[in-house]
């Protein structure tokens, strides 16, 4: 269970030990922490000392802490001019109105993300990577030759030494694909990781909800990008267009515009299917609930949210399906079945 | 046929004489002329002078000039920073780089093409409205609380005497839906409707492909707006996404992203149901093909257009279908089929 | 639960005690009872006495009464002649083979109706409007001009004394929306609401298996009509034509027509969108089972159906969802974001 | 082409010979009657002569007869008292308002056709069932037991000798299945067949329009019914149900209902699939347009059927597909190819 | 549950008392037993002693013998030679590599099967036809004429004593309609059937998991097919083709093909559809699991398959549907009701 | 076009120049020219001389000669014993019925075809790869491991001289995947490319009937496979599944089987979109008619082939369309754009 939409200022969803005592309850086996979050841990501590990180795992009941998620530092590390004002309530307030200082404060913590998950025993960080090109997203104005590429190269070139920060602890980056950041879909996903030399330390953290929204193949996806996902949330959207209103949404709020965030089941996702193609990928980390719906109660949502995952959980076989009817066999028995001799 | 994309600096394409001439050997009825382009037409003397149109009405081989396009000076009418320097090149030299005076500009203009409208005996311009919220098209950054009223309130301000002048002149703004204008569905053609007070010359310019790569219902949009389509441009478009891009197209060139404009009939615009819906509106006014394609000539595209859009054309019946089986009755002997006294 | 399909003679299905002590068991909250059904209730007493009512809420164990059904005496306000010979046994037999008499009597009878819901406490009451047009309901042969504003016009006049006296006791009609009826989807509600003058106590009662089986939207249905919808049948079909029957169904019985009604899972409607918006449209009313099923035993039909409809239910929001970020804003800030001073 | 919806009291509608050049010019091969229609022959004299068949054969500017349709008696054989009033329009005025003798009357008016037929060389008259249980399509009220038997029954009754006077003169019905008629889907047509004994003469008029305004599998009709199939109508439909209407229609008038008759290429029918098939099924007799379009008027129609027909029939391969590879074989052969001595 | 893929070599997995023990913890009221598995039981013994059924009844922990499964045997009535190679493990050792005295050994030990089946109580066997023609199953080369028949005349003449002996103790055979076998969809049983004169004994083991492989309509063809079901094997599949491969499945490994088997609901299986369309048909025999599935544990598996059969179970009406509404009728009444005197 | 399925023994079918003029009757601009056909051409007098193949050129009434075909030695290269008998009509009579020999003549078959192929200026040869494990499409029974490694290596090794043969003569293979051969679908292609060592000579002939057959996204092919198609043959195919029968086609001649091939336009291919994916991949070779259709005259496919590859056919733009606004950048600009200094 991803924690940021659920954390508030009221018990139980104030603090590490009473949220996760509630998670517990519901079922849940592990927590995702937002990392930007004082009232469940202080990065900077976690960072510094791997005491202070033991001590963070003492506190959640028994669940495991899966990953520390780093979105909102990594969203900071490039904005473009006009979100300044909107994305500058995410920055400390020493940096706030002062873009270029922002970005640095970003990079200084995702520093300290990668070295609280090594000190938490974490691989891996499902972040965001921030936006310099979203405002062109679509081609009108007519994008000007290199637009694209010019930034690309500055994206990387701002996540290059964090990328290596994150090699030298072993961390990786699970870059969730989301719209509003310039890694939205699979061809930027491509263009970044080209951008960055082919870094081994970009990966993507799959949420199919963003890909229902944008009307992708999100299975087919898996199996094309299936090496490179280390990180899921498991998320449902449906998107229902309509005469009115598409996939722009009309600047409609969430209960009326045609894409629409879900408590898991109310979607769109195939689940069945979204399980099934990682499992053929070998995926075999954590599937962690994200939780947004414009229509349910979030306690309601985070309640089925357990079961759901549950039912969904696939056990790999233990011995190899192929040989079910027994049959070995060697190259001089093989070419007889051929017809060889 | 609208000329703007047509358009360029080589005979026939560089004068209405010689674009005419060749646009009727292709069999079409009338043309759209970009009221922006001197190659075409003195926006300013048509505004002064019945005489100039009457003489720019002598220069089409007979074809009729359907209406004046007024696209470019309607997007500069309002524009958010972030486009500042993209729009710059449809402005005057004199305005460029001054955002307000830009915009004092366009305004200047659109007078200008209403008032050549009026004297060439047209009623109505196809238009853009322009944009100041369009950057906050994806709700992330959360868009804060009056941000889309705000928006509208002041589009609607910068309008308002434009319209206002044109109901003076007799002509109404048929606004073409279209992605990166603050109008581009359904649900945002209402609001500026409704904060312009429901102006009486607010009006839509119907272009289905605009619409398709929303993933919007376009037939069903005819039937809700029926009564505020003015103008048509039958224009195709394509969309098929894939497990690397969707709608938001992955910044990709156009062959690569999945909306894409296509050539008259290759494309996924069922035209012989907007064709049905728009005579069933009581559409009467003209088709107007706008040509876009990333895969095709457009020597070729204007070729396959006019037999297209002639095979889709409907003449009205001439006596009412329901009469057919000549039936007539009165209240009595219907109240006798009702089994009523 | 509506108690209609499920009424025997019996026990437990052949009084109010003993049939809602087994739908207690099941796990229902409600009971919708029929009204015309003196097992369950004497109608005449109900509609003079409160204490009589008083007492029925008492039988019910526990179980709250949702609403008085009138659906057969809606049937009989009017009927088309063809009809007589077998709607005649839901009148009293001395109205019997007298269609004038049958119907003041039905007029009757709903107004008891109206006087018993009153006295329960109930503010509506799901109906039938009854049929003129009926048998015209193909266009062949043609109708006359005028035909189907006679038909109209005439049941409206019949039942604007019932709507009025309703309105006096505060009591909604709202009618099932059912072939059969002149009232059968929304374009004939929207002629009879019209032929009523807009009569405020007409409404509707939403059930989806009605609009399968005519192939309609019935998701749209609910954004179009939201503001008329005042009781809901959780009742589910399904359609599956072929190549030797299918709307009209061949005058084959139900296991073999292409229409047929189905226990509440078992057939198309997909009720995570009904319920979605039915929510996003303000319904706050009852969900009441409906159960038809021509496959599958009624026992086990109404113990699925308590479980189902309560996996269904949405907790509404306890917080607005789109202030999930915590931006606040005002409108300085906003015209800031916009670009504007 | 199938003159009836053509004919009109206006030059060149009013006459054989002058709208037989009409249909020539544009492009049609034959043409078939309405038999009821005297501005086109005079039915009795048809019967009685073959030298007035002879001359009517020369009237047509070297147009095929392909058949005498005769729909209009074959509805008047059996009909609901219902419709009574409705359906006196199509009898002769002295039989008007008497149902008894309007359908001695009809009978008669058929057995004349059957005559005309032979003498005109012509082995297929198409038409209609006449209807006694249309008005209980629906199973609302629940149809009792017995009840469709019984209206099998006697339209059976009533055919038998008309069917027997059709085989002493070598005609087969072929049957519209068509809404309003008893006969109207594949179960219906069943049904009659058995009720009939399966008497020789009953086939089948193949129109897709109507199973396109049933949802039914027109195509696999074809399959199924192959061997009754004996005449044609090309007819195109569409259904296009909404949140508003479905399958009944709401009474809306033609261009409102979402089932709508269309001109040929505008509406649903796969004509490629229904080609292919009845090719499949070795159908060899006329393909005959039949033509109503609420949103085009009939000229446009008529002059783009022919051309539409045209492009879809197929002519049947000379050598046997099958064959291509040129392979002969024999029993031994064939053996040995499966491994048998 | 059919036993054969979770049969092993070790506990509880390896004989009759501890796999069944295992299947009752599971839910399963049923076991279907491999008779060609020693492990499970002796055949011959079985065949020859009701002591010894008896016996085998009393090892089950109660759970019910559904039917003895005679799939290997039927496979090797008939083989093409391309297949000796593979098919001889299943096959006694004395007779490997001599097809003539394996085939005549199959016949032997189907009549074995027989008889158990008779001394169990059992009527019926699901089994598999065995094949001489697959190899041909692709038209290229081309099939020379006469070489389908030659193969269904040498099929039906191999499996006509095993038939006339199963007649002879009132068993069925039910074939596994499974490509690999020449009888593996309706055509080819059809043709098999009339090879065999319309044997009575021949019948069919509904597995809906091969027809969604060939992508055929499992559940039109239940109906089609409804009298000749006799035996039902409830497992999944799903069919997932995309650029690379489609159904013949690029010679890829299980995970891979596009063609699948799945565990129960994982697959595309529309088991609500396929046990509807059974009771409509009056099925009224077992629905018997069978489990393979290429990403799941067996174990998992099993687990979830009682539950899920379970919830597809359909307690049929005990008061029949069409009479809900208490009408009764007569000719009389009902000729009243057409109209008719 | 594609001649083979042409050839006859009676005129024009008979000679190249006969054939060839009525070719270019119906508007054809070039013939594929079977290699094997001795009524066409002498394949070993065009491997030897260059004069004979300028006079081969000068018979084709000025069409172009676009290819010479070489299925039918492709296909005996390599063949499963189980197809001995069938595809030794294929061969010259001194090698049928020996195997070994007959896979000799062919590899020297097609070395005369690479040779002829240079002599007549032609790169690319289409072809059948053969098949050893063909018969084992279906994996049951259950293919042993490494029997699938085997086969494609037996296969490439066969290969290899013909491919080495025809890089020196710089002519490529472009092998039609086709059931059948071992080369069928892309994952069969890859393989075989794998096992050749990534040979330069390897490519395909793209034909989309055989991937509608095999149900595979026949578009999404196209951008897959993109760099390895080298020839394209217009061929039409149709899969129309039904309760009867499915992909396996039930042994059922080519009229009844459910996946058949059509004349162009009349099957499910949907050429507009794989002309436009094929301009997208820079295919720029020819588009050559292949004919089979079991319905219609061999004669009307001809006929209508050539005007609907024309119609289809892609002019590609003269100026890039992303350069349609004329807007130019440098990579300061692009900076300002992206608010970066």
């Amino acid at each position: 269970m991803f924690l940021a939409q659920f954390m508030g200022d009221e018990a139980p969803f104030n603090s590490l030990p009473a949220i996760t005592e509630w998670a517990k309850s519901l079922g849940y086996l592990g927590v995702q922490l937002p990392s930007w979050d004082s009232r469940i841990m202080n990065l900077k501590k976690a960072a510094e000392s791997k005491t202070y990180c033991d001590d963070l795992k003492g506190q959640t009941n028994g669940l495991v802490i899966t990953e520390l998620a780093s979105h909102l530092q990594g969203q900071l590390v490039a904005s473009h001019p006009a979100y300044d004002e909107l994305f500058d309530v995410f920055a400390a307030p020493e940096v706030q109105g002062n873009p270029g200082a922002r970005s640095e404060w970003a990079v200084e913590q995702l520093k300290l993300v990668i070295q609280a998950s090594a000190n938490l025993g974490l691989d891996v960080t499902p972040s965001f990577s921030g936006a310099l090109l979203w405002p062109t997203i679509y081609p009108w104005p007519q994008r000007p030759a290199g637009l694209v590429e010019e930034g690309f190269k500055e994206l990387a070139k701002r996540w290059k030494p964090i990328l290596d920060f994150a090699d030298q602890h072993d961390v990786d980056f699970a870059y969730e694909l989301h719209p509003g950041e310039d890694l939205f879909d699979g061809a930027t996903f491509e263009r970044f990781l080209e951008a960055t030399g082919n870094h081994p330390r970009v990966h993507i953290n799959y949420d199919p909800s963003h890909f229902v929204l944008q009307c992708m193949d999100y299975v087919g996806f898996i199996d094309v990008y299936a090496s490179r996902i280390k990180a899921f949330h498991v998320k449902d959207a449906e998107f229902r267009p309509s005469a009115k209103a598409g996939v722009y949404g009309g600047y409609l709020n969430w209960q009326q515009r045609p894409g629409r965030f879900r408590s898991l089941g109310d979607g769109q996702v195939d689940f069945k299917q979204v399980f099934s193609r990682l499992t053929a990928a070998g995926y075999s980390s954590w599937a962690v609930l994200e939780w947004e719906c414009c229509f349910k109660d979030s306690a309601q949502g985070a309640a089925e949210g357990a079961p759901f995952i549950a039912s969904h959980l696939i056990d790999v076989p233990k011995k190899a399906f192929d040989d079910f009817a027994g049959a070995s066999s060697d190259s001089k028995r093989n070419r007889r079945i051929l017809g060889l001799k």
